[in-house]
C-alpha cells in the first residue's frame, strides 16, 4: 500500500467521509502547500496531550476547570445538561445561555450497550446536591435515546429541590409545515405558545 | 485559540468540509483512540516526501516511473489523457482501460488564469511523437473547460498520425430521463448507438 492509499484509508474512517471524499481530501492535501500537511500533522500529534476533560463539567478543555466552569460571571444557578462536548460549543455560539454545563458523554441506549452507569449522571446528581443550582435544563436531542435519558435524569433528580426543564421541540425556524414529520408536528401542537400583543 | 479550534480551522480548509463538519471530525478524532491521530499525523508529515510526480505521465507516485508507466504488459498504443492524478485512480478502478495515462494537471480556464502553457500539453505532444501511440483518448470532464481543453489538444495533435477520441457523453447509467439536463439529453441523442441483435 502506498502513502496515498494509506492516507485515504485513514481519512475514510472519519464520520461522514466515504472512500471517494477521502480520495478528494488526500489529493487536495498532496496538491496543497506542504506547510498545511505539516501543520495539520503537528496539531493532530499534540491534540490528545493538550486536551483533557474538565473535572467539573466533563467538556473537552485545555485548562482544568474549563473556561466556562472557571468563569465567575456565569450564572451558577442554571445548569444545562448536554450529550457531548461539541453541544456546549453549539449552545455557546447561539449566545442564548449564560449558565454552566454538564456533559453526559452519551445517551442511554441499552441496545447499543450504553447504560446509565456509563454516563456522567452520578456526578450530575452530586453537582445538583452540592452546587447552588435552581434549574436543570435538559438540552438533549429529541430522539428516543434523548427522551429516555431525560426521563431517567428527571427521576434521578426528583428528590432535589430544582426545576427540571427541557428544550422546546417543534418546527425548525425557516422550516415548512408540509415537510414536518408527524411527531414534530404533534409536539409543536402540544407545545403551542400563546401569542402576546 | 485552543487546540480544538486550531484543528477545526485547519480541517475546514479542506474541500467540501464546512465548519460544522470540521467540528464533527475534530471531536471524533479527539474521542477516538490516540493512535489514530498519531498515525494520521505521521502519514501527513511524510506525505510530500514520499510522493512525487511520475516523470513520464505526471501522476502522483512513490516510484518514478509510476507502476503503470513501468508495467510492460500495459498497451503502450493507447494513451488516456486525464485532468488530474485522481482520475487515473477512478479509471483504474473501473478496470475498463489497459493502456497508459497522461495527466494534464488541470484544464484550460482563461478566466481562472489557467492557460495551455500551465498544463502538460507540450509533454503530451512529445510523447505522442516519440512513443508508439495509435490512439489518444481524451477522458476530460464534459464541461466547458474540459471541452475547450479537448479541442485545444485535438488541434495540437492534428499533424500526428494518431486517432483522437473522447469519452461518450450522455445519460448516466441508472439515471432518469426526467432529470437529465438539456445539454446531456442533446448529447445522448447525437451520440445514440445502434442496438445490435
Amino acid at each position: 500500500m502506498n502513502s496515498i492509499d494509506a492516507i485515504i484509508g485513514l481519512l475514510a474512517k472519519l464520520p461522514g467521509i466515504g472512500k471517494k471524499s477521502a480520495g478528494r481530501l488526500a489529493y487536495h492535501i498532496l496538491e496543497s502547500d506542504r506547510s498545511y500537511a505539516r501543520l495539520l500533522a503537528e496539531r493532530l500529534e499534540s491534540l490528545h496531550d493538550s486536551i483533557r476533560r474538565c473535572s467539573v463539567c466533563g467538556a473537552w478543555t485545555e485548562n482544568d476547570p474549563c473556561p466556562i466552569c472557571a468563569d465567575a460571571t456565569r450564572d451558577g444557578a442554571l445548569l444545562c445538561v448536554v450529550e457531548r462536548s461539541q453541544d456546549v460549543r453549539v449552545i455557546e455560539e447561539s449566545k442564548e445561555f449564560r449558565g454552566r454545563f454538564h456533559v453526559l458523554g452519551g445517551l442511554i441506549a441499552p441496545l447499543d450497550g450504553v447504560n446509565p452507569d456509563d454516563l456522567a449522571i452520578g456526578s450530575l446528581v452530586r453537582r445538583v446536591r452540592s452546587e447552588k443550582i435552581s434549574e436543570v435544563i435538559l438540552a438533549l436531542n429529541p430522539t428516543l435515546e434523548g427522551d429516555t435519558t431525560s426521563l431517567y435524569i428527571h427521576k434521578a433528580l426528583q428528590d432535589s429541590p430544582v426545576a427540571i426543564t427541557r428544550l422546546a421541540s417543534g418546527l425548525p425556524v425557516g422550516g415548512d409545515l408540509e415537510y414536518a414529520d408527524r411527531l414534530t408536528l404533534s409536539r409543536s401542537f402540544r407545545g403551542r405558545i400563546k401569542m402576546e400583543f
